[in-house]
């Protein structure tokens, strides 16, 4: 297989309690999917094989490529609905509770996540494409991180990673997230707006996405129309802009957030950089919900993700859509090829 | 005519300099809007003639209906291409700049709104459709009003009329529009949003629209996650819906403000209340530029217009685009049938 060029791509499964394991079964049986990636699923065999059996399931086959030592990924068979697994074999099948919080689940999902994450940083596949965890579980097993994001952070020694979206093309920062919107007001600063740009740009060369204009959103309403309804875009925006530009950066801004969306989609940007969390998720999620990916860039390694949680709700049913996992596969190959 | 069922569309021809003459005679030529619509043009016969002139232009015949006092819009010959007019003959074609802020268009743009408000109000036709106009070009002509939104209100006496976006079927109203982020945040308020949802209520009525369930999107990121970042959620939004709930309205909210667009393209909801002017203006034109419509409610008479400007660049090009104004034509004839 040493000739096959479809970049490696590790997926953890995800909290066992939720639609993970589901989704990654369906999107691995997609031949589609097979066609362009060679995916490695690291999770627990029992699971993967219980999910198999949930009704409109596609027909699979898991093949155990070794446990939790295993780094030889490659010599996994990769055709659709063959499900290479390296199996960490960390649950215990009778006290699995579908849709439930689980510190056993918590745990479980933060070791597939480390161990893809060696794989990665080994140089044994080119990205990792991850799938929900559930942050209480996570709590309920006292793993010492929150999220995904600081996961990834803590194990590859990233200070502070970038979380961009895609979804059509379309590619967002955010130079805030979880605070208020009152604090990201505040946190609208020239100094922020420049550090950020910087780093931004540094994320897509990594990205290999050297060319293009990136546009920096306006905050109040028309960019505040200079001026007449909130000073931020006055004060912070232009200036930023002025001096990144004489830095040779190619940057345009603040255009009016109502616009600036749609002429990326069109094309005329290379990325957006929005100034606070819900102008970026509103944007990406309403033209698109269920394709929108995120990347969490500015790392050693890349990782593209789904946007949407474990769904407890409908966990075990095998209704969950698998089109956001094949929609992560797709970014994370497009960005490591 | 008189068994012809068709909504009768007044089309206000917009500023003389701008876009509005092309677009108005590409939609009208067109057999799809003719096929559900009777549009009579408010204008100027040498503009329009001057426009049907300009490179890539369809055919057109223009029909004059009458002049300034003329109510017998039913009279008109309602075929594709054919353009009625009533033509109120108030430009001097030699003086016309294309691309240029004149006081004369000010005027005649104004007039245009005026005579088509007359006849709406004397129910001469059932809609007005409105086309882009010049906020400079009306200050020079030293109109008394600003915009639009306040020549409908002024001239319908409608102390504070509504403005609701439709875009793919999706109502998005606006409890702020055009005052800084951080003021919009401030008039996140209990009573506000009661009274705000009672007055959008009422204008759904109007409109026809009498089932479903309203949604009131959050404020903060993932609506604030209970106070941990920001209160207002906590403070205005629950106890408003609470109250509301209470008083028989169907509403649910704050949902988050990255998901209720998604949910109220899908169905759920029959229409968003958006908190601030970007929430929803990103929402509705990253979704569909050009198909997103501004329905002005809560009048004696309904209004739809185009949501983009005069264009001033590429007007007398021939290049501008008539989506949007059929798109403005097509959802007028949806709500006055």
């Amino acid at each position: 297989m040493c000739n096959d060029k479809r970049p490696l791509i590790a997926i953890p499964m995800g909290d066992p309690a939720g639609i993970g394991p589901e989704i990654v079964l369906k999107a691995l049986a997609n031949p589609e999917i097979a066609a362009f990636a060679r995916c490695v699923v690291i999770g627990d065999k029992d699971v993967l094989q219980q999910a198999a059996a949930f009704p409109g399931m596609p027909e699979v086959t898991i093949h155990v490529i070794g446990g939790k030592d295993a780094d030889n990924v490659q010599d996994g068979c990769f055709k659709p609905g063959i499900i290479n697994l390296i199996d960490l074999n960390n649950i215990t099948i009778e006290d699995l509770k579908l849709g439930q919080v689980q510190a056993m689940c918590g745990r479980a999902a933060y070791e597939y996540i480390e161990k893809s994450i060696q794989l990665a940083m080994a140089g044994a596949v080119d990205a990792v494409a991850t799938t929900p965890i559930n942050k209480e579980s996570l709590k309920a097993a006292e793993i010492p991180f929150i999220g995904h994001t600081e996961i990834f952070g803590g194990l590859t020694e990233t200070a502070d990673p970038l979380t961009m979206f895609e979804v059509h093309g379309m590619r967002v920062f955010f130079l805030t997230r979880h605070v208020s919107l009152r604090k990201a007001c505040d946190l609208v600063t020239k100094e922020r707006i420049i550090d950020y740009v910087i780093r931004c740009k540094e994320a897509l060369n990594k990205l290999g996405v050297e060319d293009g204009v990136m546009a920096i959103a306006g905050l109040n309403p028309h960019s505040g129309e200079h001026g007449l309804f909130g000073n931020e875009e006055m004060e912070a925006v232009f200036p930023a802009v002025e001096e990144l530009k004489k830095m040779g950066y190619l940057v345009e801004g603040p255009i009016g957030a109502d616009s600036v969306f749609h002429l990326a989609l069109k094309g005329r940007y290379n990325c957006v950089l929005s100034l606070y969390h819900d102008q970026g998720h509103i944007a990406t999620k309403t033209l698109d919900f269920e394709r929108t990916i995120a990347v969490t860039a500015g790392m050693p390694i890349l990782r593209t993700s789904v946007d949407h949680g474990t769904a407890m709700d409908i966990a075990g049913k095998g209704i969950a859509s698998a089109v956001s996992m094949e929609e992560a596969i797709r970014v994370a190959v497009k960005y490591c090829s």
